[in-house]
């Protein structure tokens, strides 16, 4: 807008060559604006649904073939396992079964570890890893992802579970509630698919993932203080303050030193073999199996020294057996219903969105397409079951899937694999983790959560979108200085917050002519592109809705004032027409009709021509249905801004020769 | 994209026409895509705020004045009559006094019937006539608005309340709660102007308020079946189903039949006066003083036939004197405070909306311009004032404002002329209403409410927009079948249903060339443009942001697809350059260019070059400060479609010359 009349003159000058030249030499050729053929009510509404709901066109594969042959493709629909098992081979099963090995290494105590973030018995993290991989391996179409608890989920539902039913003094109802939640969960994760509701998840967005994610990481490891310092009375509380104060006032006789001195090697040793495993691709399988090393080697220790006598907390106990069913577990009546659909609907959507984020990443990477909402109902089928036979909320786990992916997995077969040694496991190795001292499975949790504290991202966060930083921050700091459910809100709320001052504030640029071509872009991008003298051309960049229609009248209004101001100060004339350039005018409502009507009338008050460029099918389609088209006259609407400059010009008194 | 290949022949060579004649002829120009300078920070974060809250930049008067004209300019942005108030004159306030009159003449009657629909005595009503709009007068910019009590605000403050206290039983704490309400309904709007978050009452689309306004109007009229049949047992809902099963259980004993020939003799008087003043405008008094007279004759009727003696029921009391002190009344403490707070926000949003909608109508009829944010603060003042002095909320009346503009008001002097002759009214003149049959006043209340059902706008939102609509019907009979509550919640999840869709699923574009041109163009709107081979133009039509990023990369994967099948099917070449018009896309967020770099890498593997054409100001930024723009390559970024077009086709080798 601060241009200085030199330039202006300049423009002038430009201008009316360039306009001159293509009048002369070649004379304009107009297109006339397309007018759409009108749909009916029925096919207008069937096109909408299925581009909102059918993007992916999921019934394709069915049309035209005979009865039977639908009928296996439903088959396959709903277990893919049918489709991609027919071309199973050898040389497959051969890199599934190493990598189903490595992740079972890897899952058996990291699930232990995981139990008691939920609060839960050890062996219900084992339950966890053999049922719901089975399901998803027959339902599930993501070749890498690997199933079974996870930190995060087992700290949200930990956290929300126990704000309803105190863990220690009522285990029974508090794992009922579990059950209860899990099974909601899973119904909330199959609806959103059935219903095709998935792009819900969408709304969590990915800054407010790595925020949500790193507090969630930091909480989970401030929490293995309790093991990694052999603390004995602990805050139930999760923020960083709350957990800070325990460790202060524990310091002088509540921390066991022997626990520490165990803890802290084996962490070096995690840590460092983590390390390794980045620096040197092909070691990928030392961090892999690094943990279950650490568990037989400090069982082992603890059991020739007897460290428990010490004060070294051990592990002591876990069920052994098979998964017991839990049917009759789950309260579907009464009081704890609401509050397990409650809790099922948080912990269902925030497990649902951690597996869509891999499964999206590693087919990406691999480039084999995901449906996601079939993926939804797999996740839900696998946890609808789970919660049937005494597993908590699973999910897709980070570490694990990277893993899986690393040893060479070729099908979700390498989590029958990993199901099968966690079947053995629970039938007869249990005992042996009697001795495994409780800070190792700390010291394993706390490397694992380390990874997803993704620093490079939230720094390019920063580079790219200020707004998105502050949902990560926002999501990180809400997490880590009160609870994660608080976490979660602050990243809904301002991912929504973002989204809302999107459609109530859109864009408006000023456009003007790029020197030797037709083209008109905005001048704040392009400052060399020039404005046409008497001519106002405003681009309006969103669709136009009730939420935004007033803004954009008054915005334009604006514009048009601010231009005359500028003009009468350097003695020009005075705008005479005003183009809106509606290219990305997607839509327009009925408060966007009556936006344009004020618009209108009020151009006319200060005699000024109202002239559109380029409305789109749907704008057109309402613009004739209103009688917008007839007010503003069909002959002042036009394909592109070029051709209604030229108009313009050709009307205008003042024609460009005149002003020169 | 089900075009024939006699088509897709024609289109080739249509192509290599057009494309060899600009490449022969004329050399193209192709000019660079324009990389803003950078911003610093905090100057990015001044514009966007600035582009946010201070669109109409309220502080451009101030610049650049000295200090003592700065103070009264200030002053005159508080108190705008100090401003019009000097070049006021006679021949103004003769418009104003006549205004003031008739006005008058209208909201006497109408002020006793609507502070039934609040359940409180008559009194308030007038009361709320009185000191509101002198404060109004002294701090608003609209010069047409009539001030005072309105049905719709009265029906909702009457509904909300009674759910908390019981208006029969409790009446002094109804009353108060009512001021406390009235108190924070102001503080709520002086609030979102101070604040300028004036948009936020653009949530409320067009559509959801002509819904909302219909069915309030219907289920105030059936509430006046009460006083019309004369009933004296009466239910408390206010949903159609209860007001009927009430009407038809007193319909053998109940109904008093001198109270609804009174009654049906008035409204027909009134209907036809106000039939009259809509065929003919210079009859415009008729039906603004009917009411008046209705009150006069019907009750001298009463008062010489003593029909009360019948069962007709009359008004019987008003408080004479104007209004007491009301300050110690508010609830500033204790239980009723948070319920206060709530009606108060929810009554003063509504209150609000209706007065923003009345005043920009006018001054968009009359072409002045009016300050949204201002306006609120004035509004939520009056009503703060209105709290303190036995007012409830009051606001900008549709009915009375539209009769203070025809009867030639200039200013807001109008609404001191009312005030002064209610201030008389309720000094004087209370004792002769006491023989007013409350049938007149249900009369007088049906007839102005009729006017708030606009099918006529309903027909036009039909035909514009279908989802408008849904959300018009939706508020429309969430009023009238449930309650005033459940029609504003339906109204609001509804508008914002839509904006999240829209920013959940954006439209997607197939562009081709319009013949004898060089503009690309949605071949939906332009059948008649020709695809160039080998070559696929999409446009988005929208931000992309974390909500929208995985579905349009998806939805430009599917276009591929799609049309890669089907020139498989006619023995064509295959796709090899994928042209993304980001033309409409005014902003991209990190997931955004995450979905980007994730087409990107499908791409490669598919053997397709992604290009891009056009992209804003704000997403060549983000291109740049993540490391997308040298991952695709900045010689794959264009300034138009026709650009890209003309390079991929000289870069192919299968250029349109060895196709044809």
């Amino acid at each position: 807008m601060g241009r200085s009349s030199v330039e202006a003159i300049d423009t002038k000058e430009m201008d009316y060559r360039s306009l001159s030249s293509s009048e002369h030499e070649q004379p304009p050729y107009m297109h006339k604006v397309g007018v759409p053929p009108k749909q009916n009510l029925f096919d207008e509404f069937k096109t909408n649904v299925k581009e909102t709901l059918f993007s992916d066109d999921p019934l394709r594969p069915f049309k035209d073939q005979p009865r039977s042959r639908k009928f296996l493709l439903g088959l396959q629909a709903v277990f893919p396992i049918l489709d991609w098992g027919k071309s199973y081979n050898v040389s497959k099963f051969r890199g599934d079964l190493i990598a189903g090995l490595t992740i079972a290494s890897l899952c058996i105590p990291q699930d232990i570890g995981y139990s008691k973030l939920a609060n839960l018995a050890p062996q219900y993290g084992l339950y966890s890893s053999f049922v719901p991989p089975l399901v998803y391996a027959l339902m599930g179409s993501s070749r890498d992802i690997a199933i079974g608890p996870v930190a995060v989920v087992s700290l949200l539902l930990g956290s929300l579970l126990s704000s309803e039913i105190d863990p220690t003094k009522n285990p029974i109802e508090y794992r009922r509630l579990a059950f209860t939640a899990t099974f909601f969960a899973g119904i909330t994760q199959a609806a959103l698919g059935i219903l095709r509701l998935g792009f819900l998840i969408d709304f969590l967005s990915h800054a407010a993932i790595v925020g949500f994610m790193g507090g969630a990481a930091i909480t989970i490891a401030l929490q293995q203080l309790k093991g990694f310092l052999g603390i004995k009375k602990f805050t139930k509380k999760t923020d960083i303050i709350s957990v800070m104060k325990s460790v202060w006032h524990s310091a002088h006789h509540g921390w066991n030193w022997p626990t520490i001195l165990i803890g802290a090697i084996f962490l070096t040793f995690l840590l460092f073999a983590k390390y390794a495993g980045k620096k040197h691709k092909k070691l990928f399988w030392v961090p892999a199996i690094a943990p279950l090393i650490s568990v037989v080697l400090s069982t082992f220790f603890v059991y020739i020294t007897h460290a428990e006598k010490l004060g070294v907390e051990i592990v002591r106990h876990i069920e052994k057996g098979i998964n017991p069913p839990s049917v009759e577990e789950i309260y579907f009546t009464g009081n704890y219903l609401l509050k397990g659909i409650k809790i099922g609907i948080v912990s269902g959507m925030i497990a649902l969105t951690e597996a869509v984020a891999i499964g999206r990443s590693f087919a990406s990477m691999k480039d084999y397409q995901l449906d996601g909402n079939k993926e939804m109902v797999a996740l839900g089928t696998m946890n609808v079951v789970g919660s049937m036979t005494s597993c908590y909320v699973t999910t897709g786990s980070f570490s694990r899937s990277a893993v899986n992916c690393m040893s060479g997995c070729q099908t979700a077969v390498s989590n029958i694999v990993m199901s099968i040694v966690v079947f053995l496991t629970l039938l007869f190795l249990t005992p042996l983790f009697e001795y495994t001292p409780n800070a190792i499975l700390s010291a394993i949790i706390i490397s694992a959560v380390v990874g997803l504290i993704d620093y490079e991202a939230t720094i390019l966060i920063w580079k790219i979108d200020k707004f998105d930083f502050v949902a990560c921050m926002g999501a990180f700091f809400g997490v880590v200085f009160a609870s994660v459910e608080i976490g979660l809100i602050i990243a809904v709320s301002i991912s929504f917050a973002k989204i809302l001052l999107q459609v109530t504030r859109p864009r408006t640029a000023l456009l003007g002519k790029i020197p030797r071509t037709n083209v008109y872009r905005n001048i704040q991008q392009y400052p060399e592109a020039t404005q046409v003298p008497g001519v106002l051309i405003v681009r309006v960049d969103s669709a136009i809705y009730f939420s935004n229609s007033n803004y954009m009248k008054e915005r334009i209004l604006r514009w048009l004032t601010d231009e005359d101001e500028q003009l009468e100060s350097n003695n020009q004339p005075k705008i005479q027409f005003l183009i809106v350039d509606m290219s990305p005018v997607t839509d327009i409502d009925t408060s966007g009709i009556h936006a344009f009507e004020e618009l209108h009338s009020s151009l006319q008050k200060r005699e000024v021509q109202l002239v559109l460029s380029n409305p789109g099918r749907v704008v057109v389609d309402k613009l004739h249905a209103s009688d917008l088209v007839n007010q503003i006259g069909e002959d002042k609407i036009f394909l592109t801004v070029s051709d209604a400059v030229l108009t313009c010009c050709s009307k205008s008194p003042k024609s460009p020769e005149d002003v020169v």
